[in-house]
């Protein structure tokens, strides 16, 4: 008989994916390989997995002085969310409905909406209130299943609001129980003071702002796309950001073809992310690549159109495929990953296995945490999500609402979601959502 | 001083529709008229609303020995779901994938799936066990903010078990806070044993099954579709219901156009659904009528399609239109009438006023309970709900998961969703979702 701190037993359907490898993005018919254990246990030991198993055979091997049984749950890996931007000071309803009334891209900026009202929200804001406003956005996401995620700044747009931004976010990050990675985004547009002289911003960015701030950020992205950073401003910020150190991501092939994916091969990015315009060479060149295409089904579905990213055939090409929110104010107001997973079956077509994988073991390898967190192999943090579906067959159709039961973050329960039913009514207790 | 049983306060938006008229269903303009009143509050006694007003007005006029501070959240009328299908026996993810693969309705169908898997499912099932599977179902809808639906059989598809249908819908509803509106629709598919013979099961649903089920249902319905119940298959059972003594609800222009608006208004129906192929004239015909149109955009989004009914030449149109949530095992599992309001918002172009009023006082109207719930008007009864969101505008906006905080049935605060947060992990106590 082994200690261990702690036990989860009696999980209904406990999945794994420790049947295929434990670090790497999973390609193809990998995406498929679940490794699910029917009536599951988890053992875990300062913050750690010691084991998986059935319920009898660990119960047999370890003993703790907490057993939590998760009986009628599914349990997955902790979802990590490869693609957020939680750093911001406003939400942005008005433009939703907006644009829901058929206003375009040009009216909503015209009436004061867009990235540029982030921006003026964020510059308006003091370091202590943005902070507030960041840690109150990323205490949402354990309670959707999430334990990792990717956050974007980019909504400063200047050297002193870039650095707000990074420092609100180291300071909500500290007070956070969610692994986050931090990706500097100054480069989300043009701010209006050098609309009439980009290069001279391309310049603050690659002279000034990267310098400067990549010690608070492990990543640098760039919202590459015709008529906002060009190819050649793209390729010079993102090559600059890695002179500085920083790893990269980029906003690539989102509403214009722009060589985009192929752009962010060449340069060595861990991802390219939207890639609903994604050209066949990009996919081949994305497929022999270690870059993860980042898929952002909500944010076409949000925004009321239909170019979703070509999932199929990225997948059937080999490509290393996740999924994520896009939390922000504008394009996609959700942090669950839940509901992006019955979207991404639903318009992108694929199957259950797939988006578990593209939110769990692939995503981590984007942000180089494969080796941590992902999979559910022993060794790796205990981050991990209980599901109230009848089966792992049952994610992406049991949609609406939010199906996490619990969320568990190195071991430890952070949040239990609880429909509190009132027992004169109901005629019982409190029961689990 | 008057004394109520309970007061609601410090509601950040109250969103009464009390402004427009407490019955009839709400057309054109009159859907954008909330009657919102900030820092708002409501007096109950007895299960019915006193008063609705500025909290400072209510608190001065109104005592009770019970107050609940709601201050933060936007209140709404309690949902008003017109149209689910919640008396089966299984879950049918299996199905939703072989669809998301690129399975056709025939394939499934073949390979088991489809309505006639429901019927299987329920032919197999206890009354018991049926009563059972049916109570969880209507309990998953108060903490969505629902409090009162309609539910229709017709996964029994014979005399005796759509009785054993109707017989576990009212035992389920005996034990649910729900106010539940009875449907019949043994006509929502033909029966693999009278496929060679539909005539006799179109003579059994009018000479057998109406006449000894009616007494156990408020409303009858058909899935009016061409290849399924046809334009004068329709009409003669619902024409039988009425003269059983039922009200009419028709499954209309779903898939095929068939004039099944046109068909509904014809019989008086209170509600024609789905409309998703109305003609022009079903458009006109329905304006000038007492039938409201129940849109069911959750389920066009479930089967991956876009044949969204035109709501918004419906609304110009002046047709009385509601939203449901269509849940049912196969094609749209979701009781989240929040999510239905943001596809509504999205893909028919529904403004946020609209779907509060095609969510409340329009269903309601359908219903017959216009004079009950719908808005919150003084006499009606208190059922509301409690939505975690900054502001009524943005409903719609806020997706995926469920933002409602507390529902409210008959004064009683009935469900409460609560993230149990780790105070260990978050350094705080329990925080309302």
């Amino acid at each position: 008989m082994t200690r261990v701190d702690r036990l989860f037993v009696h999980v209904h359907e406990l999945v794994t994916l420790a049947d295929g490898s434990p670090t790497g993005a999973r390609r193809g018919a990998a995406m498929r390989q679940l490794g699910v254990v029917d009536d599951g246990a988890i053992a875990v030991r300062d913050g750690r997995i010691v084991a998986t198993g059935p319920t009898d055979e660990i119960t047999r091997e370890y003993r703790a002085a907490e057993e939590l049984d998760l009986s009628g749950f599914v349990v997955l890996p902790g979802f990590v969310d490869a693609h957020t931007h939680p750093v911001f000071a406003r939400t942005r309803e008005h433009e939703f409905h907006m644009r829901c009334a058929g206003a375009d891209y040009m009216a909503i900026a015209q009436a004061g909406g867009g990235i540029l009202s982030s921006m003026r929200a964020v510059r308006e804001t003091t370091l202590d209130e943005l902070t507030a406003t960041t840690l109150s956005n990323l205490q949402g996401f354990p309670a959707h299943g999430t334990t990792t995620i990717e956050a974007k700044t980019g909504y400063g747009l200047s050297l002193l609001d870039e650095e707000k931004s990074l420092r609100a976010l180291a300071a909500a990050m500290a007070e956070s129980p969610l692994t986050v990675k931090r990706t500097f985004l100054g480069a989300h547009e043009f701010p209006p003071e050098y609309r009439q002289d980009r290069e001279a911003y391309v310049r603050l960015l690659c002279e000034q702002m990267l310098p400067q701030l990549a010690p608070l950020a492990e990543y640098c992205d760039v919202f590459a796309e015709p008529g906002v950073f060009d190819r050649a401003q793209s390729e010079r910020i993102l090559t600059a950001a890695k002179a500085s150190g920083l790893r990269l991501r980029v906003h690539a092939d989102e509403i214009s073809p722009m060589g985009g994916a192929e752009l962010a091969v060449a340069l060595g990015a861990d991802s390219a992310d939207h890639l609903g315009r994604i050209s066949d060479e990009g996919i081949r060149q994305l497929a022999a690549s270690q870059t993860t295409g980042v898929l952002l089904p909500g944010t076409i579905f949000f925004l009321g159109k239909d170019t979703y990213a070509p999932a199929r055939r990225m997948i059937e090409a080999g490509c290393a495929v996740a999924i994520a929110t896009d939390f922000n104010p504008g394009s996609c107001y959700t942090q669950s990953m839940t509901l992006i997973m019955t979207i991404a079956c639903v318009r992108m077509k694929m199957t259950a296995e797939e988006v578990i994988t593209a939110a769990t073991i692939n995503p981590a390898f984007s942000l180089q945490q494969d080796h941590e967190v992902g999979t559910l192999h022993a060794g790796k943090r205990a981050d991990f999500v209980a599901l109230d579906i009848p089966s792992w067959r049952a994610v992406g159709y049991a949609f609406g609402g939010n199906p996490v039961a619990l969320t568990v973050k190195n071991g430890i329960p952070i949040v239990a979601n609880v429909a509190e039913q009132n027992p004169d009514v109901f005629g019982g207790g409190p029961a689990v959502a």
